[in-house]
């Protein structure tokens, strides 16, 4: 039986902040993306957060970012290898900490925001990523982007002794090299949530998205992102669910089947 | 043998910013209460100073502040037990990451600052501490003032299935009640190191403080805290160090005899 | 013809994070309290808050806080005066350029929630805050609780140089004394909108508040505080306005009759 | 009489964090570029080194930043044109304050670290930075580097209506087209006080530099940027004022003669 996983952002409030509708989105998703206090999230909301997961049954995820609160993790940020190594130890830990005090375990890691799209391709990146989840626990998965940059991560991840789970968007373009559509692009996000169901079926069933210029890109893939910032997109997420669920697809945590 | 160890903070230098010469008195001390970031520290600078403790067989020790950089963790701040107890799992965690990644137990959690003062003798906060410690890791030890207070402490921690060590300060005044006299007062703080050194020595080898009437203070005594911010108070250090060996006491980290 | 202001908190938005209904509540309002930044706010939004205002006619005020952005401001901080001066005269400050760059003159100074709450009936900080204010501009007016402190800040404020505005609160009960009643009291906050509207037209147009014990307090009210949280919020500001209006009082910024 | 200022960055202390020797270099400098709180710098510290330069006759500028106190504003950030703008009004309106409630004028804003590098010869960033000084006060010098970006700064600080200052750096080498070399090239600073020294006189006497390929560049320069990191950077700073002085050449705040 064919399996997958939905991850979505999520612990984003901060303070009197609150971002996303985690408590409803958290009911359809498997797995939780919960941010480190970086680019959002706080040590309260992080507790909140880990709790709320472990009480769905939903995967704990470090979603570790730049420092960089005002800008929401989002903007690059000139960093050098050490200080991203530093920062992803750092958030990872704090999370652990939370997984422990709950009884839960951490289940993957995630870069957030710049720092992801940064690191895509990034072998510098990428390595410092794998050996910074690697230093604090080897039984993390390390959540990245699949296709074109997929052998150069599980080459990398394999040396530093864990495993990855590749994810595809749904509700995004890609190019017909197995790149994500620059969102300056038109019609880099596809708004339609019909054909952005259809597109994570066809991703979950048969590993297919198709490009940009019609064609057909095989990947691996483990898990969806789906996001939970208004009620229709919560809305959304528990379509996409039920839409695999009802093509015969197992959706569960990434930890039970990668 | 009486055994006894020695405590200093270190860890404190932030981004370009420098403090403590933590390479010069890491060569003294037994154990270090480092900075998690909130008061003083960064992921950086962690790492160094994890790295730098192990390379000289230091105990490595969370040193969980108040979020306020820029008073340096020493103003009061009027937080609720839930978010002390969120913001010490947080930057328990991001240290013990930092351990891990470095192959080195974290040994002990002492609270920095002002969040230290007002936990003397408070039983909510007390037992906040106590049990964020215990909800992270079992095995660490909860580092905080001796004397007057260790009855409540004791009572707490054991609750918590935690060990303590109990700190004195050979260079504060103590009142007779077994308190550490304030600051505000003339004398509270002892200038003369021969002085400071003999108290260090009566402290180590006898449990014993000369309290401010004159009269004697008989406490438990793990731990004796010192000071590495300058080239005088890192000398002070070695000669405690070499005192309290001379007098045939063994100095060693905490961790070996609690 | 009697004239009332209205005073709001607003700009207290902070990167992604979205606070308030400020472009509704806005067009009910005559004066806003913008977050400078310590406890919420950050320069964009101070931007945008201060063009706002303009564009509804609405008086610009600084609306300083304690540098807590987790805790909003809210929590108590033990700054020392010197603290509280700078911090004040650096938010002041930054606020001012906005206004400046807009071509709208700052109004006033009404500090934020805990360092509000602390300075009521506290000499030291009343002085503190008040020779802050004049320090940068001495047509700037001190917005701040009347009743049985001012007598208090208006010798201060008188000898600063600079104006006061006091303000009620039509959704809070006072003491017989002319205190705010204690949040921690059941009846602290007028749930009632019919209530606070009937509270607001006694403030407005008699200057008299019904205690807690039915007796009637008198004092000087240039201003009412109002919230825009929520949608019920802002159409409560609108009917206290119009009830104001209704009964032939002006609602007006208080720099026009202050 | 020819007339050349010296600035030197100051104010870059932060809480507990002592950065530079300010009260010495001050004794040397004619203009003083201060932190604002973003990269460096604190309310507190603002206040102190305003102070500082007031009692010393030196012209105080605005020092403006990244929001990156962990990285001290030099990693890169990819902020929006419009965040700059917010972020150098802000900065410079927080500055402002403390010199209005000291009483002495504001003299110059020189962009920070990785905003300074990136706005050199970038035009949408020399008109944010120009426009944003603009909007607070016309009466503001722009500080930037002076050489091959001199004529596209000129031209639109004209148009902003606002004086530009052209810096020159005599501890570092110029390539032949008037830019200054890049850190990763050998010999990129000029490690040799004397050679700095010399260096200055030209730039001061003659608005000459000698490029790395020893041919001539003529450029206009009203300031030299010297250091106070270290006693031998303040000694450093003492002997070229000492050997401008000597050589007839008036060392004064450029706010006397932009």
């Amino acid at each position: 039986m064919k399996k997958i996983d939905l991850n979505c952002d999520m612990g984003e409030s901060f303070g009197v902040y609150t971002l996303g509708l985690d408590s409803e989105v958290i009911k359809h998703v498997t797995s939780a993306n919960i941010a480190c206090g970086f680019h959002a999230g706080d040590p309260g909301v992080m507790h909140e957060t880990v709790k709320l997961a472990k009480e769905n049954g939903v995967g704990v995820g470090a979603h570790p970012g730049y420092p960089d609160l005002m800008g929401f993790g989002r903007r690059n940020m000139a960093c050098t290898p050490e200080e991203v190594r530093d920062y992803i130890i750092y958030q990872v830990g704090a999370m652990k900490a939370f997984c422990t005090a709950l009884g839960v375990p951490l289940q993957h890691v995630k870069p957030h925001g710049s720092l992801y799209n940064t690191s895509v391709g990034n072998e510098v990146l990428i390595r410092t990523i794998a050996g910074a989840i690697a230093s604090v626990d080897r039984s993390l998965i390390y959540l990245t982007l699949g296709g074109a940059q997929a052998p150069l991560v599980k080459r990398i991840a394999k040396e530093a002794g864990i495993r990855v789970a590749y994810e595809a968007f749904p509700d995004r373009a890609y190019t017909p090299d197995g790149r994500l559509a620059s969102r300056q692009q038109p019609g880099a996000v596809i708004e339609d949530p019909k054909i952005a169901t259809e597109r994570a079926l066809r991703m979950a069933k048969e590993g297919r998205i198709i490009a940009t210029d019609g064609s057909v890109l095989e990947m691996k893939i483990d898990t969806l992102c789906v996001h939970g910032d208004n009620p229709s997109a919560v809305e959304h997420v528990r379509e996409i669910r039920a839409t695999l669920e009802a093509a015969g697809i197992e959706v569960v945590p990434m930890n039970t089947f990668i």
